[in-house]
């Protein structure tokens, strides 16, 4: 049998029920096979349709009613028009998309009672989401994880990868062992777009230019980070940080690790709502601790944040 | 003027004596150049002649004795057969060109009373060498330190970067500014090693995909990672894991973070003498942290790692 699911997760995963969300693509048709045939039995399947590609979207709507009810399985639909509502409300397609979908797994994890929804994220997906961040520079190193916690109005939302470590060629091979069936999605092989890119184009370089896969290289020096960043976290009480008016208080952070300053300052930037925070920017914050440097920082949404009387504290423009 | 040092070393660097690494490429001319600029006056300049390309690696060499001469400081030579040694030895080139690199600081920094060797590494470097280890994943997220200090028999050698943060086109318009002449390397355009691949290949094809320059998201990535790491190594005493017979004491290293049991890990095998160690061996090693798991590791080099008595601890083959 090719094993493609997590075993730790698998043990605990029998007596729960599941949102498994379905595009109808290889890797989410292998998941909801592959949690079928191991006797996870609680399970409703989800499909989100984008409505961005006309009868295609349509085609892959079916095809997963059809997979649902082959299985016995209840079938929750959400169909919203994504491009519709990007252009009314001016927002990223991808960006709706997310939208969308994180409400669709909120509404079918509330409905069913379920303890999470299970996506079909593999290795290769998780080595190419850690290159493409890396590189975009905002997230820093980071990745996806296997059981991750998001906070979706009105509701803490459970996301589980549970075929986080699997590769794609594993993925391949239980398709064909199974004889799955399953629906292309063509705007996967779209050169255009950097994720693609960077699936056809980048990863085949790495990997010819190192003369091995590359694939596992990068995601253990993730998983290493990770585990860094938890252990920072963890060794961190942030509210400590704050004086009785929430501002950080100098005295205390400047005795900090440099390491624990940068994540602290990045926590309480979040926290007082700015957007789009760059290591850049959270760097030149940190400089804000020495009491010599400047003292006042520019940052992206049109605020800024100042030291005053041994705090730093964030103020936005009129 | 164009600024290439990294200004705070540039203050701490001016009263004392450095040796200069000079190839007599581009990079290492210019922090030659910018250190005489800047006024620091106590220099003497290295080169080391690996005789690996004829009448070429002999032009550079009088090219380097040339520029010292000009600058009225002292020149200091050390002329190896690499590929002599590497053939008898069976070593590989790179390697003995690195042992032979290093002797020659030691040498040189030890006869001259050197605080430590300047060499000329720059921010697109620092990011082809994050990048490249990266994707070997022997060493994880690693790159190059502004300061490092290493023990190369019988002394430790320091070792210093000033141009560490410099891009390479600002290093370019240096050398236009100044007009100054340099040798190219032609190995630096050798198509087949991955190390060229990676600069000449890799790195342009991330900038196009991701529409601007990576160079600084993965040398910021890595500074967070870094001092990251630095922290961790600042939390954990590392000598109250072991027993007093030398050994990992489990019931404490169990009661640890996973990123601690990784880092001890980690420094009690390099402690041992293991070499070669990859993230996979590591954290398989940390399994042996869960009592009820496996028992023994493979090492590379023909040992093993055993959990027994409640202690960690290598063992080597016959």
């Amino acid at each position: 049998m090719v094993e493609v699911l997590d075993s730790r997760w698998l043990e605990r995963a029998r007596d729960k029920r599941w949102l498994v969300a379905v595009s109808g693509g290889r890797d989410s048709v292998v998941l909801l096979d592959s949690l079928v045939r191991e006797g996870v039995e609680n399970l409703v399947v989800l499909h989100v349709n984008h409505s961005l590609r006309g009868e295609a979207s349509d085609a892959d709507e079916h095809f997963v009613a059809d997979l649902a009810d082959r299985y016995g399985l209840p079938f929750l639909l959400t169909k919203e028009d994504v491009g519709g509502i990007a252009s009314s409300s001016g927002k990223g397609l991808e960006l709706v998309a997310r939208e969308v979908r994180l409400a669709a797994y909120v509404k079918g994890v509330t409905a069913y009672g379920c303890e999470g929804v299970a996506l079909g994220h593999h290795a290769d997906d998780q080595a190419e989401t850690v290159l493409f961040k890396l590189l975009r520079g905002s997230d820093g190193f980071k990745g996806m994880k296997l059981e991750n916690e998001l906070y979706v109005d009105p509701i803490f939302l459970k996301v589980y990868r549970p075929m986080l470590g699997a590769r794609r060629s594993t993925i391949d091979r239980y398709v064909q062992e199974y004889e799955l069936e399953y629906r292309e999605d063509e705007t996967n092989n779209e050169p255009f777009t950097p994720r693609n890119r960077i699936r056809h184009e980048v990863m085949p370089l790495l990997s010819d230019v190192m003369g091995r896969d590359v694939v596992s290289a990068i995601n253990n020096a993730w998983e290493a980070c990770y585990q860094m960043d938890d252990f920072l976290d963890s060794q961190i009480n942030f509210h400590q940080m704050l004086d009785p008016q929430g501002r950080l208080f100098l005295p205390l952070l400047e005795k900090q690790h440099e390491a624990v300053q940068g994540r602290v300052i990045h926590w309480f930037l979040k926290e007082k709502g700015v957007k789009d925070l760059s290591r850049g920017v959270v760097h030149s914050c940190v400089a804000l601790c020495h009491v010599h440097g400047v003292a006042k920082v520019n940052l992206p949404g049109g605020g800024w944040m100042r030291r005053k009387e041994k705090r730093l504290f964030v103020e936005w423009g009129e």
